[in-house]
């Protein structure tokens, strides 16, 4: 039996002609990680494009989720500015848009869920796949916020999802599906119009959600390792 | 009558003869705002001074507001490489040290609270607090992240306190007792000592909190204004 | 006897109502440095506004060298986005404006000094200075690019008129006069305005140029001290 | 006839196993440039490494040079922590080492060139370079300062020998060889060492190099372009 891992990426933003989050995506659909299941059942990764566009992300999300019914849900987002590929530890429950989305939407200060509850942590194995990262020689770190725009709102949205599913049947499938949401830096075509930006190659990206994918599928318990931040 | 303000500081933290968050908090002890309650009462600040030790501070934290049953807790914490006052947005539960404490405990990943909520949000009018920082001249920002150490400890920690609190007749007082973290910056003479860190001055810093907390005694409901992060 | 120090500063630049260099410069006019020449001769401070413009601010500043024949000459300049005091190390023969100074001018790629050296360096004792502001625990750090507005085109200019200069009676003076040229970060007031930007009180930029002129007035030969940059 | 391009890249430098320069340089070793020169004349590169070394790298240098009679010298050196390709506009005549070289030699403050002239510019067209390089979707800026480490230091040497070089027979060859040296940022590999370092896949640095080498071999004058720093 094949079981769906679900990733997704958003369409391009603002100006930008590209988004690694979408093109990584697009390169790993249909992509068999090299990892099996508990039953020697296999993987195989499902691409999604979101709009980039407050609520309309979600609704994209959660019908993409209703398809393929996947074990695992990794999100990617771009993070302009920063030099690594940052797995992100919590969603807040808070939309509070710096700029407008791709639909002219800018809520500030408003709650993702209304009733939701003020956080959800990821439930990837943040850790070891900042490790493996590392020792594939990927940088990566571990992120403590996904910022308020469109990033954490699909990523709140998403572990809100998660906590609540249940099937047709009315059992619980929280246990079953995990997620989270990833950060990816900007690709060198974007920096090189934005001067002082980092970046990192295409291939290191696409590389890089491979080993977390990996990661992901075979490590239970994510492993404590240092890896916070003073501040 | 006189409410009181309950704001904290924490000792030096490891090599630093100073910290810059006692500074301000000593130096504004006894400071009465120029700010009047409801019925004409008027406020007055009262320091406390926290170890920089997971669960120490939280003991000596929980002591201070139970000898001043304060109507606002600010607790302050040092940010080094930041640079400009922060206001933070969310508490998370979550005790994750790159490095030991004070006392040389270095907890990874583990709970503040072991089945405490994932998250509280400051009950500060934090976008409140940056506009007339801002207007004052100072500069500010605010956080998304208090990170993982110390001050996200004493952050989480104090918020659980004032969702819990109870007076000892059994009457609720969460709604009286707003609370939240703020990060200032290293004090020049740190900085000189950390080529490349950038600094602010006391002077400044204590000014800064003196327009944080007329603010916060004043704005009854935030402002909703943009001020969010993308990432 | 008492002879001249020549502090200049520049005028503000674009939108901001304050330039720091002259607030620093203006605040120090009529100082008298606590050090002694090897005649028992005193030291005042002369505090004299260039315009931020290309050429223009080269003949003011020879104006007022004419006017004071100082032993010391310190240009300062605003650096936003620096986080510390710091004195330069090279004046490059090249002006190469991102944006137009305040009169409009943008010149690129071209000579300061037409058959002028492709550099001079700073005759301060910069190490001595960087070392001696650390010690008043005022954050400082050499710097070995002045950039390649009109901060460098000053810098070039001053030190190349130095360089240059005779008395009226022809005897050249150049072994007299010290000078070069300092960056000082942005008041709190103008990085309350940009978010993220580092700045400096300007109680602590003006007790730095104290420092930074004593120094220069009592160092003869500058420290030889590690301050290097890897690149 | 073929023409040769040198193009030099440091060895490991402390502890690093690989030199990002040096894997460029050796990646491109006998490429051979799409580029014709004015006779129909061929191009080709050839690669030299120089020891990370104050004086051995330089007498490297001038071997290669004596071997090769290049008509275009480019030296690469590492910079972590710049996030671009960085053609470097102004070599100084001064050795300060932060740190010991791998031979364990720190000068402070000398001199490269006993009574050479303070600075050599490049005389690569670095405007059109960064143009050329931004076009081709590779970050790229112009750096005003290449530090005062073994970079600069091998920089300065090289455009001091080529401004001096004479043939065997006497005549002066300076205009023939033009030289200078670019920057170039950490791979992922040593990124991945040191968190927040940002880096750029070798593929994406070789590319660079292509560029950077075709656009000095066809652009005669460079262009003026906007490309300044403000400090």
């Amino acid at each position: 039996m094949t079981h769906h891992v679900l990733l997704t990426g958003f369409e391009p933003f603002d100006q930008d002609p590209l988004n690694p989050s979408w093109e990584v995506a697009r390169a790993l659909d249909r992509w068999q990680p090299a990892v099996m299941g508990r039953a020697g059942d296999a993987f195989e990764v499902r691409a999604a494009q979101l709009p980039c566009v407050f609520g309309d992300a979600v609704v994209r999300l959660q019908a993409a989720i209703a398809q393929w019914q996947p074990v695992l849900v990794i999100c990617l987002g771009l993070a302009g500015g920063r030099s690594e590929i940052t797995p992100e530890r919590v969603a807040i429950n808070v939309d509070d848009a710096r700029i407008p989305d791709n639909a002219g939407r800018q809520p500030v200060d408003t709650a993702v869920q209304l009733h939701g509850p003020t956080a959800y942590f990821s439930t990837l194995p943040i850790k070891a796949m900042v490790r493996n990262l590392r020792t594939e020689g990927i940088p990566a770190s571990v992120s403590n916020t996904a910022g308020t725009f469109v990033c954490n709102h699909v990523f709140y949205a998403l572990m809100h999802h998660l906590a609540q599913a249940t099937t047709k049947d009315g059992r619980p499938q929280a246990r079953e599906a995990r997620g989270g949401f990833i950060h990816v830096p900007a690709l060198p075509e974007l920096a090189a119009r934005h001067p002082g930006m980092p970046s990192m190659a295409l291939a290191t990206q696409v590389r890089g959600l491979q080993v977390a994918i990996e990661t992901a599928l075979s490590v239970a318990d994510d492993v404590r390792e240092v890896g916070g931040a003073l501040h």
